[in-house]
């Protein structure tokens, strides 16, 4: 009887073990990527040169689900809202990614070329090269804030005894509203881009 | 001799070890928790109900630090400035909490009397419900990825061969900005709480 084979090691499965750890604990360990792919360290070692990689894989992966639109056609403010929304609904699935993300220099090559195509529209929008820096920050941010209260349970708040009315009004009229979390992202990011319009375009 | 007296359990000595495992690995056990605070896992649950206790409770530590301004004075884009600034500051020493306590429903009362103070300020700024919900959420989505912006490394992205103009410019300019962080956060905040006046307000 042949035994199964064994499966090939390759950047794209250790970026998937690694994503099923992180979205499970928060982090990783490469002992414990070594162990769930049933392999050793030392063949991870063969293909990547160490966790800051992993990490790189895993932004890359979450990153190859934007589609990037062609950014020459229409209305700037659409374009940015359309790769924001994308990167939102993938982000949105890996939470616990996040911050192990942000704590790491952006290297990914697919990552890299989104914020290339925001800055090339923000460019064309006519912002300088200093608040282009700040507006990708200040979309980056929210995005990424959105996609964890879009990953937080539907009982965001559970008011308190000593919780005031126009807080306790406030739960009951918003937190059961369908759609929730992207009304309030959409809603945030349209208030972005017409500020960002207003204030700093030629 | 006398043998050094073990330190007493308590809330804020359980908070105190949980949080800075979360600092260092994005997440902590009872059992690594036990044997931090040198106790058994059962002295700590003669303390608290449980894990999702614990997480209140560094949830309440990080709020502590917000300072709550008088809600009746002055201008109300002033107030929720300043309430978010003080909540930005906090959480940008402690990004691995975010997504922690993203996951969590709030139950903190500390945390519950922010919110309440929030709610009330736009309440009276005219704010319907509904939107007062959404206006929430979007300044805390905001400032929770502003405070992961804050927390990142210097170099937040590193342009690489095939990096378009616009973006290596943007970097150029941007990324060695002194206080470039905060100085993103207070521009987004602002164009957050210009846009909400404009839009919802009566």
């Amino acid at each position: 009887m042949a035994r199964p084979s064994k499966p090939k090691l390759s950047l794209d499965a250790i970026a998937t073990a690694a994503l099923k750890l992180v979205d499970k604990h928060g982090e990783f360990t490469l002992p414990q990527l070594a162990n769930s792919l049933s392999v050793t360290a030392s063949s991870i070692y063969n293909h990547v040169a160490g966790k800051d990689e992993i990490i790189e894989l895993m932004r890359g992966r979450a990153m190859s689900a934007i589609s990037l639109p062609d950014i020459d056609s229409g209305n700037w403010q659409e374009t940015v809202q359309q790769i924001a929304t994308s990167y939102w609904e993938s982000y949105s699935k890996h939470p616990r990614l996040i911050p192990l993300l942000t704590s790491h220099t952006v290297r990914d090559h697919t990552t890299l070329r989104v914020y290339d195509a925001l800055a090339e529209v923000l460019e064309h929008a006519g912002f300088e090269p200093g608040t282009r820096l700040h507006a990708i920050t200040i979309i980056d941010s929210f995005v990424l804030g959105s996609a964890l209260d879009a990953a937080a349970p539907e009982a965001v708040w559970e008011a308190d005894d000593s919780s005031g009315q126009a807080f306790s009004e406030a739960l009951g009229a918003g937190l059961q509203e369908k759609d929730r979390a992207r009304t309030s992202f959409v809603m945030g990011i349209n208030l972005i881009l017409d500020g960002l319009t207003t204030r700093f375009t030629r």
